[in-house]
């Protein structure tokens, strides 16, 4: 369960069914030294989240009971929330070697 | 869940009985800074990908559920989904630290 | 398993329903050369762990289980102990090339 | 699922004993840009690969299905191909950034 | 499905009901390059490896299978081997590029 950076959209127009229908995000992990991961996730996103905003991502089971199309689906990750804050008061230490 | 650049295919003769017939592609993992990852995925391919083309690719269960020969299969990772374009409006900001 | 430092807190008003009333930490992986790593996992706490302790994190079924809200749920990440203490007599090996 | 090398074995007397009479391979998974990973992967061989020689690699449900052995196991990887090459047409493009 | 070496142990008083009893390692994954990795991995041990074994460590279904608490468990990986020997004829091919 990651927290993420919504930063773009994904199209296909040639996909397994059940996927039709679904927006898909492209999602950059969130690091706690605020250095932008090169790494992107695709997420099905069923609550509407907007470029920019921070997002909860969960893989798996929890993804598929998110989108609730059952469990014989094509898809395996998922927006199951948009990040109101973070409160990170130990940020500060991060990269920091052995203080 | 993942995008990735189909680069090319791995031939098996020997392999375990359910991934007879299958189509096996290697998908490098797309990065927002378009740098090339050299980490490399296989997936089989259901749908006809060509060398080149950016896929969706998923694994475990979603695999399974794509190939479509049940749950008690050899292989786990599965292209769902030709990729028609990425919009990134956030693109830019990769790698940038602490702007 | 993973043991990782409690660093901070997500919240989000829009989630999926089964995510209501959690607790969600942010959780940087610790490493055994005391380095500070950047990535951080999101994980529902229902122990109550403070601010710089460190815990212990599970993936999955393990993270439903210590939920206790059933198999289907929109989280995956949970927190199932606050270590008291890490005995780690070969730590100072770490990072040390070839011996 | 990965392509990876088969660098050498493992040996363990003192096991779970569903891991009884069971080859145990150490693999590094292949990289496009050829050089050589030194993360290393443990995999249950039913096959019979050869030192040097590039294998597929699966992990979780299609790991027991491979082997056998029913679902109540302890091992959770396993061989399920013998590659008899890869072709690799992007392969030169790979660790060039930005082109 | 990897080999690592126990560098350490850890102690939690406040911790989810089913692991009460049990031994928990700080396990360092093995390189093939021999140079000692920062990331740290848990496990529960049923075996009794010694501060500086190697030892054989699965994930999810398999570490509960070796634990033998069933599947309603918090946690979600174990040792299930101590390793005897490493056989590794190429790993001296470690982090040559493109030989």
């Amino acid at each position: 369960m990651l927290v993420g950076t919504v930063i773009g959209r994904v199209w296909a127009t040639r996909k397994e069914e059940t996927l039709r229908g679904l927006r898909f995000l492209l999602v950059r992990p969130w690091r706690s030294d605020e250095a932008d991961s090169a790494e992107t996730i695709v997420a099905a996103d069923p609550i509407g989240a907007d470029i920019g905003e921070k997002v909860l991502i969960v893989f798996g089971r929890a993804a598929r009971h998110a989108i609730g199309r059952g469990h014989d689906v094509g898809f395996q990750t998922a927006v199951v929330g948009v990040v109101d804050g973070l409160d990170v008061p130990l940020q500060g230490r991060a990269n920091k070697d052995e203080e």
